[in-house]
């Protein structure tokens, strides 16, 4: 857990009240920590020192919903899980999903660029959000609020406030397009009998799902070994090295159920496949994906847990897992690999019995090293926050580093918006 | 037709010749127009006085595809086109789609965040587009050209280039992702008997096509009178207000033949449409798109054209065609407006014999603040480049204007590239 020791939580209604605020805190060389649902997983919502913290609990209002274009304007502290069900009485849905929906709020979402379960069908955020009202660290109002799916008018400034994790602005308010709501969910959990045939399966699956496919998630086998083990979940089908869960989401069942049935057919009959199950109705399908969700918490019960959020080349995905249990061998507990296959994310996990700082050394820089090399990400959605800042450079060239100091000295000359946040600590 | 007088035109084969380019410029204060297929429709890429044209049509290679994800990377020269018939050779599409894509280059695609035939379906290049080489004002070779669909590390640099309109760097290399080429496409022609029946067929079109809709044009009567009297084509449904072209896409015929009829009988049943064709061949399919892509030639034989590409809120996209008809009465040939109404884009054209003073005063800043009271854009996918600069504050305001011209000095503190474009003149 990170932890700091601010003594001040401001919790403003309006944006003109966190304009008033960030004028203040400018003025005195305060420094500011924005806050949203504080579930972030990067230490990148909490205080390092004793900044104030600025949350967005209490602008939590839905603005305004068209039915006609699905677009939803709200304060950026309104909790994603509200906002969800309140499209989906209307027949839409949020153009994305995660674990944290029942506390997280929008704002939050938007300053980390969160993907989450529904990336693969709806795409980033930087497509999905069509306005953001954010004050800047002076405590001017930028409104950018606008609800349209094309602009072309001049630079796209709402991109700067997405993913900056609230060091360049806090933003205030939130215009996003929401998709209609699907008729019809279908999820199947498949064994695999290795990792080129879940790829085999991965592009058979896009080919005949098409349009319809909405999660394509893998785990292995000491994942599932963890949530039978820790949590006492039941694995549905035969032992596999690998797992998948695949979802549909459509506007027919029959369609869907057709296209799904033809897909199993194929895999299952070519050996790519070795068992599989269909969920056929809505507590099943939760309990597939509770196989595949609660990783995390079956995780956190086996020792304490070295986490790496990455993005790979979709064909070397599982190649660092491999490389990993070879080289840490036991100093160990168990080395796991999951996550959203068809984003090429991977959530690689190292469980030990304690912390230990052989493990550690073992791990890092080597982790990183080995992403830099296939060109990956070392943070594919969870942000780099406070612990990861420093791993930057092993994403993103010196020139690249550089341009993003001179974009922060602009936004935030005086470094009172989340200091200590993104960017790595300098030399 | 916008013309400059340059004299010199210079066109490197890599991005090392740009950045030696820039060096050069940059150090002598010489002004540079970067130019891709010079398609664009508000002067952005032709020289405004003597700039230096840079080229990008000899950086004309692909550099790799990956079967698997389907990401494309790319030299920016490369010709969309070109793009397109080398993915749909690997059964992938490119996610963009516009009439110049006989010449339009890939790079100046991304440097104006072209929109087009494909976004109702495939989304914005802000989603599509994972990285850029893009060589800044000074020469530095900035390398954000990495194919994750994932990448949270630090600011997305990228952004800020796409949209810019060579105003803050030069895009060399593009990394772009492709999604599955569709199996089966189907084109329906309707007429409908007033805008209101539009929105609403546009409605149950979502709700029935869902995730196979990949079109929903429409055009206005006045149209398709401009293009059966000068280019001679047939109107293929009885006489209407309105007109709608849908297209569909997906990955089996059968299903969606079947959903497309669904949607038909339940529209003209309910009288939403009043008559309709379905194209049963691919040349029937481009005999329906040309009635809505040939609108352009039509109306530039019509007379002389003011042409405005505006958002607007869905419900009132019509609106302003039907008010500048009464408010220009006998000082225009003829008002119409068509375009993307699935993402809320309208084209409004005003044909005269010959250009008149009297009519461009009673047009602007008229369709302008319009535009702005709606809360739309002033241009939707044009851009602004050099004509249309000077509206911009018709739809950003104040604040985020300055802001645009800091990012500007930070990017290109002595003003090389591409200036007099994108960011108005200043008082």
């Amino acid at each position: 857990m990170a932890r700091g020791c601010s003594q001040v939580m401001l919790r403003p209604r309006s944006s003109e009240e966190v304009s008033r605020i960030l004028r203040h805190c400018h003025e005195r060389n305060l420094a500011v920590n924005p806050q949203g649902g504080n579930t972030g997983l990067v230490g990148g919502s909490v205080p390092v020192f004793d900044e104030i913290i600025l949350s967005t609990a209490l602008m939590n209002q839905v603005t305004s919903f068209d039915s006609v274009s699905g677009i939803l304007v709200c304060q950026a502290g309104c909790v994603l899980e509200k906002l969800s069900q309140y499209v989906q009485e209307r027949d839409f849905v949020m153009p994305l999903d995660l674990g944290a929906k029942g506390s997280c709020h929008i704002g939050g979402n938007v300053a980390t660029n969160a993907g989450g379960l529904r990336f693969l069908r709806y795409g980033s955020l930087r497509g999905t959000v069509l306005g953001l009202e954010v004050v800047l660290a002076d405590g001017t109002i930028l409104d950018c609020l606008t609800s349209l799916r094309k602009d072309n008018t001049g630079y796209d400034l709402k991109q700067l406030f997405i993913g900056s994790e609230g060091t360049l602005g806090v933003i205030t308010a939130v215009s996003i397009l929401c998709p209609p709501r699907p008729k019809a969910v279908n999820v199947a959990f498949l064994g695999c009998p290795g990792f080129a045939e879940v790829l085999q399966t991965f592009s058979t699956c896009k080919g005949m799902l098409g349009e319809i496919l909405s999660a394509f998630e893998f785990m292995d086998a000491g994942c599932m070994q963890l949530v039978q083990q820790h949590l006492h979940l039941h694995n549905p089908v035969q032992e596999s090295p690998f797992y998948l869960l695949v979802e549909t989401s459509g506007s027919s069942a029959e369609h869907d159920t057709e296209k799904l049935s033809c897909f199993l057919e194929q895999v299952l009959g070519s050996g790519l496949v070795t068992d599989g199950t269909v969920a056929a109705d809505e507590s099943k399908a939760q309990a597939l994906w509770a196989l595949r969700e609660r990783i995390t918490e079956a995780l956190s019960r086996d020792g304490y847990v070295y986490k790496y959020d990455l993005s790979l080349p979709v064909e070397q995905l599982y190649d660092l897992v491999a490389d990993l249990r070879a080289r840490l061998s036991s100093l160990a507990r168990h080395v796991v690999g999951y996550g959203h296959l068809g984003d090429g994310n991977l959530h690689l996990n190292v469980t030990a019995e304690t912390f230990s700082a052989a493990l550690l050394d073992a791990l890092e820089p080597y982790v990183y090293a080995w992403t830099a090399g296939r060109r990956g990400s070392v943070s594919a959605e969870h942000g780099l926050g406070f612990r990861k800042r420093d791993t930057l450079g092993h994403s993103k060239p010196p020139a690249a580093v550089q341009l993003m100091w001179q974009v922060k000295a602009l936004l935030d000359p005086r470094g009172i918006l989340n200091p200590y946040k993104t960017l790595p600590a300098r030399a």
